[in-house]
């Protein structure tokens, strides 16, 4: 399932490293057909079985082609990447737009395919013809290098983007303790504070309470995170550098907020 | 204008080569500040001015730190790039969620981060718990390998595509303290709560200092709140119900984090 989707075709690649580091940018997102055109040091090619750090499914199903049109003959639409827009009146997408678009083919049943140009100088315009739309890269104008491996890491992210079918990250769900909880903190906030004379002038406490219990309350803690936090103020509390915790205070055996 | 942004942070990167493709990526897409913490082969490093393939002005202007809490010192807000996300309470974004989350602080003026850790393992834990949160890339779970440069790459382009994009205000409208300050706090309290006996067992120390870091971490408390809090953690050390404040002790005027 996870090696369905878009075929990559690559023009004229010269460096068998890039041939395996595009491999293993396909396989890091799910892509799993790769075409070569005309590969300037033939195939199969040592260096880019070894770029590739184990996509060897990959490597090993690549299909050598004699010409583009060959290469492309089984699809139904194709996508060129190109530098910059061309003059030829083709649709230019994003690839966001452009992965959304391979999937809803899919879906379809239709093949598609992504043409890649060589490493100097892309494609050609004759071979940019026979693609059906452009896709361009949203690249910082004053430096718009970027080689094939990453064009096509980008294509393959998007396209796993689109899928939803990548690793979703779980949702950051803290559940934050009552407020009981919270209350029980602040009035031994309260206490202990009160008897060390933290609230001075007396007419500003309720003013500083306030501020302490905003201060609690916007991390929203979880009931974890209350009891270290607890364990923090109470060894600050009952616990001295010259009497620290383990020196025998009795009150060690019923030390609240425990952490370990 | 192009090489503002999130400042892009590499811990222990071992391969000249990687970090200039690192620098080319984000030329590639308009980011500008690169760090590095003990780079293995030291620094300048003639291979990574050369995979930089003229992205010259992000290599002039690397700047080396001896740790990683040096190097995000002056920020507000740091993302920690993982491959598997961990079990720390940190919230897990996508790369899209988090450039827009960049997006929002850039636009208020803070200055953001994003670590990557070193080509063989990453990020430790304890490296990951100085970050705010976490971004995980979706990829092939079968095939999830991704080195610095594509994840950079990654990250990079998602920045440049979520410009101008719908910037996502984030969930409040505090700055938070920079790394500095925060750090300032830990380490006031692994002094105070060790004299005190917290620790322990010795051997617990460390995941209990993580515990405390990643308590103190993820509300990304402001500096008037972290200038409370320490109010409140000060007056628990320095008195007791026997000598409370305001009682003589010499203490009092130079209490810290005073509050009033």
């Amino acid at each position: 399932m996870l090696c369905e989707g878009p075929t990559i075709i690559l023009v004229e690649p010269q460096l068998g490293e890039n041939i395996g580091m595009v491999a293993r940018a396909m396989a890091n997102f799910g892509l799993g057909e790769l075409r070569l055109v005309n590969p300037r040091d033939g195939w199969p090619n040592e260096k880019a079985r070894a770029a590739a750090s184990r996509a060897d499914h990959i490597i090993d199903g690549v299909a050598v082609f004699a010409s583009l049109a060959d290469a492309i003959a089984d699809l139904n639409f194709v996508f060129a990447t190109t530098a910059r827009p061309r003059d030829n009146f083709k649709p230019v997408r994003g690839p966001t737009e452009a992965a959304q678009a391979l999937h809803g083919r899919f879906a379809r049943g239709e093949k598609t395919g992504i043409l890649f140009g060589r490493e100097r100088w892309g494609l050609t315009n004759e071979e940019v013809a026979l693609a059906d739309e452009i896709v361009t890269f949203p690249v910082n104008p004053a430096f718009a290098s970027l080689n094939i491996a990453q064009a096509v890491l980008l294509m393959s992210y998007e396209w796993m983007q689109q899928t939803g079918a990548g690793v979703k990250p779980p949702e950051h769900d803290l559940t934050p303790a009552t407020k009981q909880h919270l209350e029980s903190l602040i009035s031994y906030l309260d206490e202990v504070l009160e008897a060390r004379g933290y609230f001075r002038p007396a007419d500003k406490k309720p003013r500083m309470l306030e501020n302490l219990r905003a201060l609690f309350t916007r991390p929203r803690f979880t009931v974890e995170e209350l009891g270290v936090l607890r364990g923090v103020l109470a060894s600050l509390e009952r616990f001295s550098p010259k009497n620290p915790r383990g020196a025998g205070a009795p009150e060690e055996r019923t030390r609240p907020g425990e952490q370990d």
